[in-house]
């Protein structure tokens, strides 16, 4: 099993054109980033793989002395395996990880950290703090309060709106109270807040729920494209897409084009990129060929997309 | 005065060979990134400019697409022409600023942010938040509880300490503030704690003072390196060396080198790293050269420099 997924990584990098550069450098500068991230299973993580092989193609152009080995799992057990491979066979000076879950990855990160290798976490922090060297993440308070923001800007006083959660954790949480907090001492209403549990077919259950309890829904949160894509399916089946417009979140491609398209139903969008992970490779490439300190924290922070900035959010190539 | 400043720019930009690569990209990929930061009036800021230049120095090379123009300035409404001839004729894509001080710089900023440009806020704050797509700075928090986990762990129980302090600012107290709470449920006792105002002379002042009050005195936390070279001077002096250690702070090279020497007066350091207008720098250029988002906050840790891993923080080219 080793064997065989280290090979794929060969493999991979091979189709990718990577380890071309090992020809223009001396052996001394060279420099093997492992980037180990979860499998495209679901459409965020899709579009996370193909940045994530997207970034790794322009740096070996721009950096032939580095060499990349990229590995994805579909479990944690895989990727302590990946990860592992990566160390015993690579000898790389650099790791990227977007940990499949914080527990199980800790003490196989934490070895690479003790090894003396560079170590870049992404998205979710691992059950101990300091191991990192770099930790790149998305901004949830900054997701639910621009989201809220826009609410609170863009309906008339007495509007009724529903919102639709994700899966109960730390970070939903952070999510819906920046929300919350934005829409204070407006009268805007907030009906119900239901899990869709960032789920296309969950979404569309609770909203068939929201459609038949409420009789007015001038605006949903859904907090997610997935979840946006089940909303609308739920609210055309009810036939009521002229009542309320519907606010996803993370970028879509379909959505974004929708909202260059200026779809009166889906006005605007909040950023949570997948291409969070091009950050953190590229940063972590920058540790090895400049002089520029890259250890630390990097929030990225959520933006509006409106019909005026859609484009440059619009990945037309990537699966999401 | 305008036509002089930008005439020193155009030379400066000339004399590092950026503005050859507009030769190689099409007009239309070419960007221009202005970096406006204050002058070398300080070992700091003299680490700070020669960083800069290194900086744009490699990215020109890197991407002969990219054009910088650098422009130093001695005080804030130097700072301000600077912009505003950056913006009037060179036309900027974005900005890397570092402001001399946060309220006259904050509209002239807002200015270019408001004129669709892509802005990178470094070290210090504007007055109004919001402003920047990205913010680079140091982690004054790490920056004391760094300095203050050396001392819990290599001094006995008993020991004293004196402190110095640098110019009293929200900024110093959040350092001091962290230093204390990683002493606490520990046996070492802080003497005193004066304002050395991050200057060698009035550091000097303040050691002698404190030497000729306290008999016992294990270590010094001078917390700047400007300030631990005339607090090294007073205890010269007094040739009591051989009874305390003294921890500065920022990297700077002569200190380093101490440190690389197993220097028993300097057992290490702890960064805060001039360099990191070279993040900034770095990760503004990224936004015009990749998919990778670049809007956030990116907070630099300190890290401890020891015997060990000094070399990698020497830069012997550099004048701090």
């Amino acid at each position: 099993m080793k064997r065989r997924s280290l090979m794929k990584a060969a493999a991979l990098s091979a189709a990718l054109g990577l380890a071309s550069g090992a020809a223009f450098a001396q052996d001394a500068e060279r420099k093997i980033i492992g980037v180990s991230i979860p499998s495209a299973t679901h459409g965020f993580m899709g579009g996370l793989n193909w940045h994530a092989q997207d970034t790794i193609k322009r740096l070996g152009e721009a950096y032939p002395n580095l060499e990349f080995v990229l590995s994805t799992a579909g479990d944690a057990a895989k990727q302590v395996n990946d990860i592992e491979d990566m160390m015993a066979t690579r000898n790389i000076d650099g790791l990227v990880v977007l940990p499949f879950e914080s527990e199980p990855l800790t003490a196989p990160v934490k070895a690479v950290k003790d090894a003396g290798k560079f170590v870049t976490v992404v998205d979710r922090g691992l059950s101990q703090e300091g191991i990192e060297d770099l930790y790149v993440a998305g901004d949830n308070t900054a997701f639910g309060r621009v989201a809220g923001e826009y609410f609170r800007d863009n309906l008339e006083a007495g509007a009724k709106v529903v919102v639709l959660r994700g899966i109960p954790t730390t970070l939903d949480n952070e999510r819906v109270e920046a929300f919350q907090a934005a829409l204070e001492g407006s009268d805007i209403e907030i009906l119900d807040m239901q899990h869709g549990n960032w789920n296309r077919d969950d979404a569309f259950t609770v909203m068939q729920d929201y459609l038949s309890k409420y009789p007015q829904i001038d605006a949903v949160w859904a907090a997610d494209d997935d979840m946006a894509i089940g909303v609308l399916e739920a609210i055309s089946a009810a036939n009521r897409q002229d009542e309320m417009w519907v606010i996803g979140g993370a970028g879509m491609k379909e959505i974004v084009r929708r909202i260059m398209e200026g779809d009166p139903q889906l006005p605007v969008n909040v950023t949570y990129p997948p291409a969070l992970i091009s950050s953190a490779i590229e940063m972590t490439a920058l540790n090895f060929v400049s002089n520029a300190p890259m250890t630390g924290r990097f929030i990225i922070g959520s933006q509006l997309i409106t019909p005026e900035n859609a484009e440059q959010f619009h990945y037309p190539d990537s699966p999401f």
